[in-house]
């Protein structure tokens, strides 16, 4: 038994299965903060040692060289490079089209306001090396950033005895990426938080990473922007006897070998609790041999070993739970999953049908993979064009715009004891 | 001389100018911190002891009653209600133009992506007491809220002896707020993040307040979204020799009349030294007149004294200060407004011309008063409609079009080590 099988829980049992294991561990936050201010006071310095020990990488500088570009690009393999490229396409195509002008509305005659829509000068993108060299992480942050006009865009990513993965250097430069350094961990986050003597300060930090990193970012947001705090990867898979359990139990997966805390919840969707159980154990042989293909053991079986499967019998309900979770994905791999994708109001992204495993979206199809975690979908969106952009609101009255609004801006101001705004409507209009 | 006048300063002498005080003191940190802790462990126990201290109120219900609401109706001036009637259809005609319905992108034959909009369900605004009522605020946050959709709108707001402004529950009652709470400062925030025994939890908190609401709501920003955290309101002025240098001082003053803190500070474009000092002068002798008028010096004064009047003799220089600066209001009263503000990077909110004082977007013009300040302006935007939405992203592949993009997301997730990813697609084109 992989999954822990609840038939039709009723809140107080469902609600503990939905918690996300909080990790603010106070000695993590103190290496952190010790981190944050000795970079912040030390600079390149600081940076030094860290990447030293941490590592094992002596720099000279951080700066990754046009010669260290051509000889990643020219050790990627073409096929790799074409993969990289078409998935290019498609995100970059899903982004554009979240372009927007601004509106404009004159809400009085001569009273014209809109919005004027500015990149943010300068981001800093963090891309994590880890159990695995992420370098999708740099397409679903690197395209939207130059698709939304960022003049400086900065990517951070640890470089393992100062060599840098060839396939994020390969992204980077495809994506037009100004300026990659070698620097990882919280110490990376810092630096781009602050700036150092050779690293620039950004005004808004991007990109998951380890609990160091999601610690120093949540550090560094009070003085500078970031994308969100993402927390371990989790997916929530919704099925019914209609549904090939073998597609589940893979969709499953591959959450789970992200990593050890990562979390999969499956929705059984059944008529009775005998069909649920059914369902639940087609999925569970398909895991089995599945889990007997498939490697990083090291990672599914914690994964699965908190995770669970919930039966539920109705629409309702399973809707209920769903959008109290909150998953950061949520695949409806279930007949009806038209009608139930208007009933999600909180997911980071939501996969609809046998075809359309959570892969597409990590990797090509167009949408982001950068998402809420740990139920923050109740509250935020995932990353997007809109997260590289400010939305600037402007004004213009005309002389007979003003006279027409002046006497209702005179008299809240005054209402509101705030006789100098009142003043500077009086005096125009003497 | 209100304002120390600097004559075409450079980098070194400017940029200390334009710095935001800093105000993280650990001594308020801690006072907030422990108000949060008990709020959250003893929840509504804990809130009547503060309501007590702080308001000299026992309050039976936190809530407002329907009793209440009709009471507050009935005191507000009738000509007060037109005009926060005609505010009320401004703001709302220039939100409701930020309503969109996500894009739909096929990237590629059978891969269908698009966003889908929904609205956060519980979300709670903070209008603050303080020196002024703030009733306009009200309109400022739920107006958006409720043309997003929220389902349920909660806003706090301190009632001094028990007793809450009656502009401010007209407003609430105007723009169909769900839920008013007698409850100010760090304790209100607290309560809307983590819920008490007679009060909701809320997924996101909106609006300004005191440094206790900023430094709570930068707290439990860790766990419960919020808008943003707003320092000190703030006013850049560009002026020349065009200006009429009574709207400027009136615009100059309008800022410092909310507070010791306010800063503003006037930018004035000349042709050469003399010029320049000439509109200072002029501007001086108006602020002189019309502090003469005004009252409300004890914020007016302090504020004033740690302001400036910087001139510069090209626009170049005056948009680099500028947009280094990102102010929160920007009024371009100057000739040239219309090139210029095609020139603007950062900024939360700019009025355009002789006619558009800072009052007419604080009230009534339907932009939105609740701007990032202290620099945030580099990465952030005012609130919007955007700030009351998710934007959840959905695709559908069919058989075929997962087939296409299939190759291409296997080989991603093989080179970036991830199997199960690549057997979640494998599985299906079996």
């Amino acid at each position: 038994m992989y999954l822990k099988f609840y038939d039709n829980p009723d809140e107080s049992e469902y609600l503990p299965l939905l918690e996300r294991s909080l990790c603010d561990d106070g000695s993590l936050r103190r290496c952190v903060s010790d981190i944050i201010e000795n970079v912040r006071v030390r600079g390149d310095e600081a940076l030094r040692e860290y990447e030293e020990r941490f590592d094992s990488s002596r720099l000279g500088s951080f700066h990754v060289t046009e010669k260290e570009f051509d000889e990643a690009e020219a050790s990627v393999p073409r096929e790799l490079k074409s993969a990289i490229e078409r998935a290019y396409g498609n995100i970059l195509a899903f982004h554009e089209a979240q372009k927007s002008n601004g509106e404009c509305v004159e809400t009085m005659k001569g009273v014209k306001c809109w919005r004027k829509v500015v990149p943010i000068s300068k981001v800093g993108l963090y891309v994590p090396g880890g159990t695995a060299p992420l370098f999708s992480t740099v397409l679903m942050l690197a395209i939207p950033a130059k698709a939304a006009g960022c003049p400086s865009v900065t990517l951070a990513t640890p470089a393992k005895e100062g060599t840098v993965n060839p396939a994020v250097l390969y992204c980077a430069r495809l994506c037009g990426v100004d300026n990659v350094i070698k620097l990882g961990g919280a110490q990376a986050i810092a630096a781009m938080a602050y700036g150092t003597q050779s690293i620039s300060k950004v005004d808004k930090i991007f990109g998951p990473g380890s609990r160091y990193v999601t610690f120093a970012k949540s550090i560094v947001s009070s003085f500078c922007a970031i994308d969100m705090l993402a927390g371990p990867s989790e997916v929530m898979v919704v099925c019914d006897k209609s549904s090939d359990p073998v597609y589940v139990a893979c969709d499953l997966l591959s959450q789970a070998e992200h990593g050890c805390d990562s979390q999969v919840i499956l929705m059984i969707r059944a008529g009775d609790g005998k069909e649920a159980r059914d369902v639940y154990e087609r999925i569970e042989q398909a895991l089995s041999a599945q889990i007997g293909i498939l490697g990083r053991h090291e990672y599914m079986l914690p994964s699965l070993s908190h995770s669970a499967a919930i039966a539920v019998y109705d629409d309702v309900k399973l809707m209920k739970i769903v959008n109290e979770y909150a998953p950061e994905h949520l695949i409806l791999n279930c007949r009806n999953y038209h009608d139930l994708v208007h009933m999600v109001e909180s997911a980071g992204s939501v996969f609809l049908g046998p075809y359309s495993p959570e892969s597409a979206g990590d990797y090509a199809s167009g949408t982001n993979h950068t998402l809420p975690t740990s139920a923050w979908a109740h509250s935020s969106s995932g990353v997007s064009l809109d997260s590289f952009v400010k939305k600037i609101t402007v004004q213009e009255l005309t002389k007979e715009g003003l006279s027409s609004l002046g006497g209702t801006i005179m008299r809240m101001a005054e209402a509101e004891d705030l006789m100098a705004h009142s003043q500077a409507v009086k005096v125009r209009l003497g």
